[in-house]
């Protein structure tokens, strides 16, 4: 078996997350999530499906002794319905107790994406922050700063990171190498690292809820914190959670405005893109369907409601009625339209809310 | 012809400064200093031979507009009388109007050297603060920073490097690579460049005065101030100096005390470590020394009065005696000496007024 290499900055599509946890040692989350005192679909369905040391944040919690929440945002394009993963995830974990750092990656923005920290600033502004703030965040105990702007001690620390790694480290790691990628991944692991600095408050757990694609950073950030032993950082944790595929299939980006739905996407236009493009795991007629029933597992719009169908007891009944033949696919469409559509009205009645709120999250 | 690669982390041995100028690309100084409003004899006399640029100063001076020189230093260990070019470098391009920016280079320290922030500190202000305020450093116009304490822009600026440079030149640059090296390449590169951000006055013309070893960064913050379009950079000047050969001849090193004379070395060392070490171009014997002379091109003894002795005829004078065999090497070792310890003895006690100053460029 030849070691795949993620690539954070490139394009990755999970064809098997079994196959991946072997790969990249990651654990099944197993029990692990069951008696956390609020429960999250997520968990229980295995979107979130593995984790470097989370037993290290159910500790915390049980123990009621505080914890991080760490993430970063790329202010790249719009948010679309994949977002939504991780940042109900955050939410769920800032409920859990959380301390919330939501980093804004505008130097790895400018550096390896060209974009200007204006441009960055209005972006993680407009479409995240006020998103995130629509979807649940609290202001208290989060923290939402850019890279840009960060303390002179998370700066010393991005660069303190070049002593305890190699070059081949970073190799095996990442693969090819670039100058922008090494310092965009230096100030990554302080991201990562720095909650744990006496600035603020000292060692502790802290989490980050990622995409299997940010694993290289977790890994780095994980080995150099066992080695900064002068700062007696705690490994960090990690969640990784099942991409939502794109309306076609494969991978969903931001730049293919037919892969995804954006948070924004009028009523319309997610109607049609879902009827247009959702690819469908029914049968070819109409009778054959009937007699024969639809394939859940490689349908997308069943898929998505595997993320946005909160009652078990429904999705069950949709699974069933497809697979039988009872559901049409245009059935199953209409589902998942009503079911987002209701979603989006609600989600840009808090956005407007939320416009509002944003400038207190901004220092 | 193979390229040499400086290493700025190593050490350097310069043969041919001539060759050198070639290989480099660094231009002779030529009559650029004749027309400067205060004189230096190691202008005059070759110690600074080469230049990139240096008549974007001359203008400056001439035109009575603003410039900067930057200095940075490494605090490891003692400050010796080879430093002492430098500094006195430093002081005459204040007197000429710079407004003077000095680099602790804590960061550098740290990643390459392994030394403490503490002791950085410790170092940076006992050995090379108090000794350039004894010789002569004025507080005004006077920027004393630590790496570690740089502005948020600074540190921005340090990382945005990145983009502006690619592998391939940071390896023809530097020879073998590691993560310590490219951020502290960076860091330098920041320390040089940064005197020109909008929040120091905006672009300016810039004087770097370095021993050759720092060409590396020079080239590197060069090309990379010609690339960074957005910020509208001046490619930055610099001086190079001959390197005070070490007493024995061969590199003057601080971690090696009889190749050196410690600016605290008392005086009775000073004469022991030249009288015993400092090699000769005399004859073997008296008869042979008064019949053929003298060798001044290869006597350390000499080589050192060439950047101590200010006066020229003087400094002819011993040069012509020896040469003849008019001059034992005895005596003229007593000459260096006596020049040194009178240096000494008055830079003590300016050592002592100078400790009561250095609070004042401590912010």
């Amino acid at each position: 078996m030849t070691k795949q290499i993620l690539d954070p900055w490139g394009s990755i599509n999970v064809k098997d997350y079994n196959l991946a946890m072997k790969q990249f040692g990651i654990s099944d989350l197993g029990n692990l999530h069951k008696n956390l005192p609020l429960k999250h679909h997520y968990f229980s369905r295995g979107i979130i499906f593995g984790h470097k040391d989370f037993n290290k944040i159910t500790e915390s919690i049980k123990n009621k002794k505080p914890f991080v929440m760490i993430t970063g945002l790329m202010p790249s394009g719009i948010l679309h319905i994949g977002h939504k993963i991780v940042v109900d995830t955050i939410i769920h974990l800032q409920k859990l107790g959380a301390e919330c750092y939501i980093t804004v990656a505008d130097i790895e923005a400018y550096l390896t994406r060209n974009i200007s920290r204006e441009q960055a600033r209005k972006t993680a502004i407009d479409q995240y922050l006020t998103n995130y703030i629509a979807l649940g965040l609290k202001k208290k105990k989060t923290k939402f700063y850019f890279q840009s702007k960060g303390s002179t001690e998370y700066n010393n620390l991005s660069k303190y990171v070049a002593k305890k790694t190699t070059f081949n480290e970073l190799k095996s790691i990442y693969g090819d190498l670039t100058p922008q990628k090494i310092t965009s991944a230096f100030t990554q692991v302080a991201d990562i690292l720095h909650p744990q600095l006496k600035e603020n408050g000292g060692p502790k757990p802290v989490v980050v809820p990622v995409g299997l694609d940010q694993l290289p950073h977790i890994n780095l950030a994980r080995d150099i914190a066992s080695r900064f032993k002068e700062l007696k950082l705690i490994q960090p944790s990690a969640l990784f959670n099942k991409l939502l595929p794109g309306l076609k299939g494969g991978k969903m980006s931001s730049s293919d405005p037919i892969s995804h739905i954006a948070l924004t996407d009028p009523p319309k236009t997610v109607e049609n893109k879902i009827r247009k493009y959702a690819f469908s795991g029914g049968k070819e007629t109409l009778k054959e369907h009937r007699e024969k029933g639809g394939n859940p597992d490689i349908d997308i719009s069943y898929q998505w409601l595997t993320y946005f169908e909160e009652s078990d007891e429904k999705l069950k009944k949709i699974h069933d009625d497809y697979k039988s033949g009872k559901l049409l696919t245009s059935e199953l469409k209409q589902i998942l339209i009503d079911k987002l559509n209701k979603f989006l009205k609600n989600h840009q009645k808090n956005r407007e809310k939320a416009k509002k709120q944003v400038s207190k999250f901004l220092n």
